[in-house]
């Protein structure tokens, strides 16, 4: 095998490494000058971060500043939930006329209906890591063993972290490969890096103590950022549902369309997503899951996973009662991006900052996704989308 | 019907509507204040964007400021793509650590093979109107007539725009409803907005000039910002392909992994996604997609229907073929957020900024997130991954 | 590379090659005692055709007899389709009680209602070869040069079958691989076969005619036999919608529900599999179609890609609209076993012999799973599910 | 509401409903008899069972005969299995030439390499009744409560069946319905009436002990006879495997294939697979199943969920290792048609009768299935398609 040897040009075209990743802000203006004397681009306003740039250590590699997003409140909307109780303004990072506008007459119908009710069901975060075998028979052996060694995982899990726990696991084999998905919780933390180490300790832990021809820490199962029939009921952090009745006169003062109306919106649409071989059914939560996530510095691909929500319009006698379940809705407010600057400002504006506030986050992100799902029905239904789109967007006639 | 009247407490709650939507610096700052005082939050990071606050007006509603992502860049990556030429530094907005630095490794070890050759192969924006009739029949009899008036409506959809061009209609009908498929050629527009209104003018145009029960703009069936099986075939924005062949030195060198390793990793994850049910395949394709998406001002709630991509690995005598394929990229280089100052920067870097850049900037996306898989499958198959994560991310040791 | 040699015990275990595929009842019955002799099985009366055994050439190898499977009729359905017109009773083979009184009592039900209307939609079959290239731009190089040679194409085509129509083509690049989906008419054969002769004559061409590095004969992209996304909206063979008015008073002597029962039925159940991340909405449109098809000689592995269906339920003022659409459904009346004697009767019983009867077929298919879904929802919605199979079905008491 | 009235006519168009259900030949005959003349049929194939029509109770309705379709056999296949074990012939009714021919010789080769090993993993069929609640608390409040009553309700589904245990459960919520999860184990039937009718006492019991607004039996997550992304990992029925390793002359010999070749065949289709947004990967899984399911009296309908299979091809240096996995196999050797004479007959054949027999009978069909999925991929990898149904199937030359 030959090897390969850099000339000068091709060392020079490396982006400099520079001492302890720096993160200063000297070091930081030294590697953004020099992107812009190798591509001629102006970077102004990344170059102005209003905090120092040392923060950003851990959460970014060759940084050169930040980027800005325009960042907006919606609400107020009214919570009976578990865990979060009471009036909330929720902040959305956003370049999207028009989101937050259709976020907040949502989110002030639900809260002049009395509220929205919410739950979080579930919460468990998934790995899979795979391992192979020389025979289906050898394969099918390591799933009757696994199961019966689940303590000794959970001591190796332990030992790599103090946040998250390693809850259960199942066996999933095809042909002579096992793919063995451990569920842990993780606190309120997103907690993927976490329980991947704690996943890699269980692995070192079975290739110790099993024949295990190979092994790897991801096999895919756990659908991590991405959309899949999987989640729908094994889900990936949370699983969140947030509900309310709408009566007749909410509706049609505040979202002028009536029960009929927009029911007939959800019933058309899901057959649409149908025809379209959808993973999970609504209007537009990706819209109000990346506007939340960007502002409160959650990881925002994410959102992929998180998306995959169920939207339901029932009509009852009294108006409509409305609901959207996320199964697999990826939050935290601890670790990740949620300590930067301007995400821990935006968890404050919620009263989420830190430990013990994860679960009441979701509770909002799902009430907050709800008024998205209602206002979004009902401007297709009242055919004042484009209207809305026209006043607030980028489109509005100068 | 009861008629709704507020208390003071409820008007009391509202967002304060301020005059021309409230964006100079006083009225943001005012709103800034109000949301302080009302949920006892300090937000003075968020308060302090480094640009003229006007300049969010058709971005954003009920502004209080920014949202501060950290940016880095990768690279470089060398492409040859049809409209990309040359050697790219990458934006990327994230904090997730490693993230780039992963990136960064692959791009490199790409750039080393020799490049990617990059290509767009289609790029169109879909939308799905839907048309409700008595009886099947009569449904039926619709599909027939719609074809035959392309031309009309072509023109009704021109007169709302000079960037969208209707291109094309399909008619899929179930019961008595009929999803009417638009296809759209929307220039460096994303061109949602664009696109809807030139929708809603062409079934204006239709119920004046055929007998339709009712009819709402949206069916589903276009899947925006969601994954879909459709999405996969019928595409949404550009389809767009990048593919490398890396030798077995670079391998070596450059990911720690031979061919064989690499391809095993694909074939396990490749089974791991078909056992999840997922929508397509790949490593980590939102992760690219959403640091890129916020660095340069696209619409990141696209990154559910974007990240619907194929990444696929061939051994090959001389090493590994590798290539991404996004059936499903939204991406703009004018409109929505592109022109706000730290997103215009970003597209600076990769000379991609307004008019005529859309389909280059798809390309350099395509090429870096193919840098990205790469990596990940390297990571996972050298068993590096945590290490990677341990060094670089917010897991590291104090 | 060792050669392998059979040992007599080996050979002993061949099964016997008899002269000229051994179809006459001396050999059958030779291949049988075979069978039972080296298994111990006694095959009475699957050695007890009524037929001419020679007449199963060209549908079975190595033939030992039939299988008999039990043969009622449901009906009678009144359509008034595009094709099928009047009052049908539909023959199905089936071993599960209950199925055919629970399809006829839908169906009777939709004839008090007024019948159903039918219409064939699309009638197009897919085949989907693929072809390598060295590289990206190579692959998309053959994307343009492809739809400007479809009239050769064509030609080729033409040239294996005098049934078949080459009509269009469209070509899906993935990295440096083209799958090239070829529509096919077939007139009133399922047409697989008949298709893929074709496609390998295209093949053909194409190799001697462009630089190609290789290709297969199938990419698994036409979906054939299995449930897709693309089926959704690309179809298979005929896409056939059924719909009709289900007035209150029928819907309350035939069903024994009310508009409301049966359609809060339809909306719990569409949750039920968005929440399953299933393909298409229908209850048990597979039943009726293995039925069906098992009666009539269809190739009844394409029961899976025409089961993709889906099942609509509208409220309306004077009761219920119902419809079912599939957008897949494989259905011949000529070619593969529809000349096969029981099936060959039971499509006359239906009036469906021959050519020129296909979307006939279809429709009456289309109306009579319209009966089995009306029929299912019901009896769940009025809990008469359970007493049903247990009078009809094999559980029912001694 | 009016009441329906039936004119004479119409009296006269139903299904005449004979004594008993009217299954003695006498009565059999004379409904045939009036379908032949209401519709002009002759049905004389059809109306010669070589059995007494009596035996068709429970398993039809309104019967008027059988349907006869092609039986062959496939084989040898010799299976290491942990139910079977030995060397098998496998019964397969069909009407598609060349189907039987291309299964064995897929099992001829899996038998020279030395057999295939087998396991049946998981064993367990699923049903999924729906409940109704006010709110989003009170449906949390359920989900508290039931696994609480496990017991309970495991008593309730006893007292129904001696052959179904319910085995646990999981409450899926979304909004303000809970989906019950119920588990069985059902011994060596099919099950679905026998768990149903537990399922259907399991309800009664809640809706007596439990403040529920409403429920249905039926919700849809269960995934009978369809497919999705649930049945992957939760299955459905029997989750089987089988794998072996084919060594290089093997391929050489019976194949005429290398294992490059044929793995090619295997990487390129899973990309098609991905494409189409396929539930699971395999060659034509549906085909073996719907062959061996009409042979051998099981719910033919259930290929759709069975087919839900992955198969995988992995090169390894003695060759090829080649496995399929079939989460959701839906067999039995007791109860619905697998007593009627030909089905029991065929079942004879594996060895396979009655009780105690269903993992036996699972595992033989997995591996019969990778014999099929060998067969195509090699037929497509060495272009031998279309000359087998050439020579075979109904299109050959005359």
């Amino acid at each position: 095998m030959e090897k390969l040897t850099l000339g000068e040009a091709e060392l020079d075209s490396l982006i400099p490494r520079l001492k302890e990743g720096g993160y200063d802000a000297e070091r930081v203006s030294r590697r953004r000058q020099w992107i812009e004397q190798k591509t001629g681009a102006a970077l102004q306003h990344i170059g102005s971060p209003s905090f120092d740039t040392e923060l950003m250590r851990g959460n970014v590699e060759n940084a050169i500043g930040v980027a800005q997003i325009p960042l907006g409140v919606a609400g107020p909307i009214e919570i009976h939930g578990v865990c979060a109780r009471g009036l909330f303004y929720v902040p959305m990072a956003t370049s999207e006329g028009a989101l937050i506008r259709s976020y907040e007459r949502g989110m002030v119908a639900l809260t002049r209906a009395g509220g929205v009710q919410t739950a979080v069901l579930e919460d468990e975060n998934q790995t899979a890591p795979t391992f192979f075998f020389e025979q289906v028979q050898a394969a099918a052996d390591f799933c009757q063993w696994a199961p019966l060694h689940l303590a000794e995982m959970q001591a190796e899990a332990a030992g790599t972290t103090r946040h998250g726990r390693l809850r259960g696991l199942k066996c999933y084999q095809a042909g002579r490969q096992v793919i063995l998905n451990l569920g842990f919780s993780t606190g309120d933390a997103q907690g993927m890096n976490m329980i991947v180490k704690a996943t890699d300790a269980v692995c070192r832990w079975i290739k110790k103590n099993y024949p295990v021809s190979s092994h790897f820490l991801f096999s895919g199962l756990c659908s991590e950022k991405r959309a899949s029939g999987f989640l729908m009921t094994r889900g990936k952090g949370k699983r969140v549902t947030a509900g309310a009745l709408l009566p007749h006169n909410v509706l049609k003062m505040y979202l002028h369309v009536t029960a009929g109306e927009l029911f007939r919106v959800w019933q058309s649409t899901v057959l649409g997503h149908l025809q379209a071989g959808a993973i999970g059914y609504n209007a537009h939560a990706a819209n109000g899951l990346a506007a939340i996530f960007i502002a409160t510095g959650q990881d925002v691909a994410n959102v992929v996973n998180s998306a995959c929500a169920v939207t339901c319009f029932e009509p009852v006698e009294e108006g409509l009662y409305v609901s959207i379940t996320l199964p697999a809705l990826s939050v935290a407010t601890v670790g990740g991006g949620t300590n930067l600057p301007t995400p821990h400002e935006a968890l404050g504006i919620l009263g989420c900052q830190g430990a013990g506030k994860a679960a009441k986050f979701a509770e909002i992100v799902a009430g907050a996704l709800l008024g998205g799902e209602i206002s979004m029905g009902a401007a297709i239904a009242s055919g004042e989308f484009v209207e809305a789109h026209e006043r607030y967007g980028r489109n509005r006639p100068k």
